[in-house]
């Protein structure tokens, strides 16, 4: 039994096993819970049929995940974006095509262009692989996003909004993260629009089914080698083989142990001997985001009726959610939304009551899309990702100021016969389903499963590299950027635009004034 | 056995068991390591005679640690501080007496002097028991202590000071705290010149033969209730009585359980139920400081003869030392220099070798001492804290920004029969040895030993209030200030004086010319 898994807290440490058994080794994944897939969690039932209360949404780029589900014949299905989107700010809405909401005001869309051109530029510096080796890591590793914000932005409008874009895709506060970490997650997944757009982005798609189907595949293929509810509790690797305690009370033995937890939950584990100084406290450094996955069930799809295909930016400090999508079957049975509790609102409502929350999540709604209808749910679903022992929280770890560059170097370091994986240690589409499977192919250098392959012998370096296709069936557009977008002034570049052109008019004017007068001789 | 304290890694396991086998009742103390005192750890050898390589400093305020040590019979020193302490800036040394080194730049010396003002003022304003109550507690939290230094400082030598002064109470780097958790720290500690200085403050003395005897003695009064060597990994409290197990395969039945551990380490347990959705996300975002306390043992205490002290403050990147202290036996034997690597530079300096790191260390003392014997160590001891699995690091656990407000509420929420304590509950002196007992004595609603004294009816509510006298050995003086020190103005304040003095100079001169040329009737 060469490998053993400490609960794969996402599905990294499933396709590591598959990928070494697929290799003619013996590994075993050892799963915390009483059900594998982590973060990702499907729920069957008479109401919903199935309902993804954790991870769901694929898109275009994300190959790797796409080729697995199709391996086990799991088909995908857009996310309804047929009608309009709305933008609900100001208490009043304002429906709109497109993935980000438009903006009228010269001097806030100047700044928001300005903003998400920079954080895209800023991202081009930053090596995918290594952030702390930007040439500015160390003085943007310092600022919290919120900081960078203050730089960059002129107006609160701008300001607001992107609160709620950070809020939104990693479930923390602009003021809680890096600035070069948020620049390197935004990087990692392609860049603003392939993050946040549903078309053509990261929410394009969901699995028919539900996306634990992915997993439990993996864990059927498995069949005994998956041990549910073995929370593994220690670890030693002073003898020859590592030996790993669970706590119902098993030992195991292997050659090599792939540790595929968020990085914050190898705490859960006693090490002997113990970790080293830096990733002992690495472990301690990387918190893991807040949010709560709710699903409203309604009779009747009644939004887009209205001509809204259900998805929401919502911006109001009252409203518990932030973002929706619309979450109705592929068949247009069981009308549902999706909505984000996110962030500092996600600890200030985990104390109300299930009830409570959904009374105010169908009066924000109602407000929204500006009918009583939201106000009758038949259903309601949610997971507060916060209260799960073994995730911590969700989506993903973030980093706070100042440990990206002093920590980050020993996030995929191996221990001994110790490595490490999981959708952290990726460094593309981390922090999502497709990150823990990325690294296997198009980075082998970086894969756990195969170093400890390379390590046993049962692969040669030459033998390693597996480039991905692009899957045939979820194509990836380009973003195409308008002249506008790459023009157009900043504010701050805007006014000193206007200061230059008012001397240099004010200097004509003058001029001319002292032409007129002979004070400038006429030649 | 109603009682069992998982890995007190410092005192607060172990006094709150004294406290409640004085009352009759039946506590057990399980001790992850193979000794007591957590982050105090003392050892004896030939070279050393003793040492402490974990916490050892105490001071005036800190009543109730002074009170347990004379109960012991353990008798105090101070720590040499007669001749002159010095400042190592711009590669020189500057000799001087008091806390702080004094300035002779006027600019400086009002950005200093208002820096410190500021703050302490700021603490002010924040509850020690509730810093989120705090009026302006969300603006505060939102920065990092960085942020609030470029607000408040117009010199980079106040900011690089500033930086210094938080790597050197914290152990960890302005861009890695929240403002408001650092304002709240110094408060606690009696404000800024307490907690920096060395005579009348948290640095005046130690005690003869090491910090580690306090615990020891309590151990040894508790016999054999300490069981050592019994990390806690599992803790279920789902029936009538809670169950703990143990790494070496102990379990243990408790009516309650008090967990004094950093929040952090709360994670090195599995818990059945889970712990509520705050709790379980706090122990996830409160890091522990980065340290390595160093001893350099030499021939002579040559330091004191060219009229040092042995405390340097050093301001040089490349120095591996922040700070230092004579750690010199109170008799005059075993001359020694105590140091800290701090924050970023432990960080960087981990992976050096011992050798190495002594090298460098002598280096450094020999320029700001000047003379070639420092050179010449005899003998050299130090502890790494990062790499202790037990304690996550030290000397204590910072708040990231964001994190005090949203989750400081849970720091010592009791959940179920859980309750949690240790110095990172404290509310005086937390951070320090004086914090665990502090509590017990002066606010003893949230001493967790009291607490569960009251919940099996040992305590009556009347009779919980234990003033705690001023310890009359070590006495607390006053710290005064200066006329100056309170009127001096900032920069900012000085600069509009001179931009206001100009404006009303200069008016004053027009009005004397106009009234010469006769442009202002002479009446």
């Amino acid at each position: 039994m060469p490998i053993c898994q400490p609960h794969p807290s996402n599905s990294g440490g499933l396709s590591a096993a598959k990928l070494l058994k697929a290799s003619g080794l013996n590994p075993v994944v050892l799963e915390a819970r009483d059900r594998v897939g982590g973060r990702t969690f499907t729920v069957q039932n008479k109401e919903a049929k199935w309902v993804d209360l954790g991870g769901a949404y694929i898109g275009p780029t994300q190959n790797r995940i796409l080729r697995l589900a199709k391996e086990y014949g799991i088909k995908t299905y857009k996310v309804n974006e047929q009608e309009n989107l709305v933008h609900y700010v100001n208490v009043s809405s304002y429906p709109f095509k497109g993935s980000l909401p438009p903006i009228w005001n010269p001097i806030t869309l100047m700044d928001f262009n300005n903003l998400f051109r920079t954080m895209d530029k800023m991202g081009e510096e930053i090596p995918r692989e290594a952030p702390w080796r930007a040439p500015h890591a160390e003085e943007w590793d310092k600022m919290t996003m919120q900081e960078l914000f203050e730089k960059l932005c002129w107006t609160r409008t701008a300001r607001r909004f992107a609160t709620l874009f950070v809020n939104l895709i990693v479930t923390a506060e602009p003021h809680e993260v890096s600035a070069l970490w948020l620049l390197w997650y935004v990087k990692q997944c392609g860049g603003i629009m392939r993050i946040c757009s549903t078309t053509n982005g990261g929410q394009e798609r969901k699995f028919v089914g539900g996306a634990n189907q992915v997993t439990q595949c993996m864990a059927r293929e498995l069949g005994d080698r998956v041990k549910l509810q073995s929370p593994v509790y220690r670890i030693d690797q002073t003898g020859d083989v590592v030996v790993v305690e669970t706590v119902d009370k098993q030992t195991y033995k292997a050659k090599y142990v792939i540790v595929a937890t968020p990085p914050a939950l190898n705490l859960k584990m006693h090490f002997n001997p113990e970790l080293p100084p830096l990733r002992n406290q690495l472990i301690n450094r990387v918190p893991m985001g807040s949010v709560i996955k709710c699903m409203v069930y309604y009779r009747e799809n009644f939004w887009r009726k209205k001509g809204y295909c259900g998805s929401m930016v919502i911006e109001e400090e009252g409203a518990p959610i932030g973002f929706t999508l619309d979450d109705t079957k592929p068949d247009g049975t069981v009308p549902c939304i999706m909505g984000f509790i996110l962030a500092r609102k996600c600890r200030k409502l985990s104390s109300l009551s299930k009830e409570e929350r959904l009374r105010r999540i169908c009066e924000i709604y109602s407000k929204v899309l500006g009918t009583d209808e939201a106000l009758h749910p038949v259903h309601y679903e949610e997971k507060n990702w916060c209260e799960e022992e073994y995730s911590g929280g969700c989506y993903t770890a973030y980093f706070p100021p100042g440990i990206l560059t002093q920590f980050g170097r020993v996030l995929r370091e191996a221990v001994g016969k110790l490595y490490f994986a999981g959708t952290e240690t990726a460094t593309e589409w981390s922090g999502y389903m497709e990150g823990p499977y990325k690294l296997e192919r198009e980075q082998p250098e970086r894969s756990e499963s195969i170093k400890v392959m390379c390590a046993m012998g049962k692969l040669q370096p030459n033998q390693i590299w597996q480039p991905e296709p692009d899957n045939d069936e979820v194509l990836a557009l380009p973003f195409v950027t308008t002249f506008w977008e790459r023009n157009l002034p900043s504010v701050d570049g805007f006014l000193k635009f206007l200061g230059v052109s008012t001397f240099l008019s004010a200097a004509a004017a003058a001029g001319l004034v002292a032409y007129k007068k002979g004070i400038i001789p006429r030649s």
